[in-house]
């Protein structure tokens, strides 16, 4: 049965979303045909406004005035210490966990020359500036391992000053995480990442 | 971390849509902070044509004209057999199995007391009329296995004249299942529903 336009033009939309297929938008549609019409104009008004949605002009964070309350916050500034995250969802997870107190940089991602994202792309220039700028001594490279985690973290090691602290942050088992369960090469991390004891 | 107010309206009506909890719902919405304006505000009025979406006026399916297409076409009428079934989901998935070439007659849901879901909102009156207008002689209720689904087919059974031919869809072991990861009611259906081979 050929679906109406109207429920296959909001099902393509759907689908553009991380982790959703054909069928979870083929529902989730369904489900909002049965919406009141004021919850639906509400809806789509909320996502208009999403395109006025700012962006902290230093980090790239989520901000309501030119700087995010992080690049806002002296102490934060004054801790000389800089977190780069690829996005600001990674950002997000490190504030929850509330044990960083320094700033942080969002780098949009990390360097995939084979889908055309050059260091241009990437905020890096501007991440050096920062780092002189702001006198941090300490940085802590919060990238995800994967192959361009690792290629992104050793270009920007490269371009940072000899003088400054880079570090990346560990791998290992997760807590609550069961050797028996996890991957081979997260074995072979945790190894590599032991500590003495 | 406070998410803009903005992204958090997003994430409020995201939230309402079935199997989205707030985590999918950050993590939907994060990601749409990054589509352009153009993709934004199509997706925002796709939804809102939503509102203008047609059902038929005899068995509520989805519809361009008064009529949906299962209940225009000549050879389905003349079958004389009507499926009653809970949602239009449920009517799209036995029009994919291809094996049904009757009318349908959508509900609207199951008797729910509790949640204040009568006869009346379930357009039961109209399943009644329709079946004598159409000259109906076999109804077969599509309905999922729960209390509320059992309770709405004895309902109907009772409101149809004796003279049609009632029945209610298969219960067992679903097609690629296995006995072993199955729950014991529904091995206890498939046992009740056995037949001679």
């Amino acid at each position: 049965m050929q679906l109406p336009e109207r429920l296959q033009n909001v099902i393509h939309y759907f689908q553009k979303l991380p982790g959703v297929g054909e069928k979870t938008a083929t529902r989730q549609a369904l489900q909002m045909s049965r919406w009141d019409a004021e919850d639906l104009s509400q809806f789509a008004s909320a996502l208009q406004e999403l395109r006025n949605l700012r962006f902290c002009k230093d980090c790239g964070n989520f901000c309501d005035k030119d700087l995010c309350l992080v690049c806002e916050h002296p102490k934060r500034k004054q801790s000389a210490m800089m977190c780069v995250v690829e996005s600001i969802s990674d950002l997000m997870a490190i504030e929850k966990s509330g044990d960083y107190h320094g700033v942080y940089h969002v780098l949009g991602g990390v360097l995939n020359p084979l889908a055309g994202v050059g260091p241009e792309q990437l905020k890096i220039s501007r991440l050096i500036s920062r780092i002189n700028e702001l006198r941090i001594n300490e940085v802590i490279l919060a990238i995800n391992p994967s192959v361009e985690g690792d290629a992104t973290c050793s270009f920007i090691r490269d371009k940072i000053s000899e003088d400054v602290k880079v570090e990346r942050i560990g791998f290992g088992i997760p807590i609550g995480g069961s050797l028996e369960y996890l991957d081979s090469l997260t074995i072979a991390k945790a190894m590599e990442y032991r500590r003495s004891f």
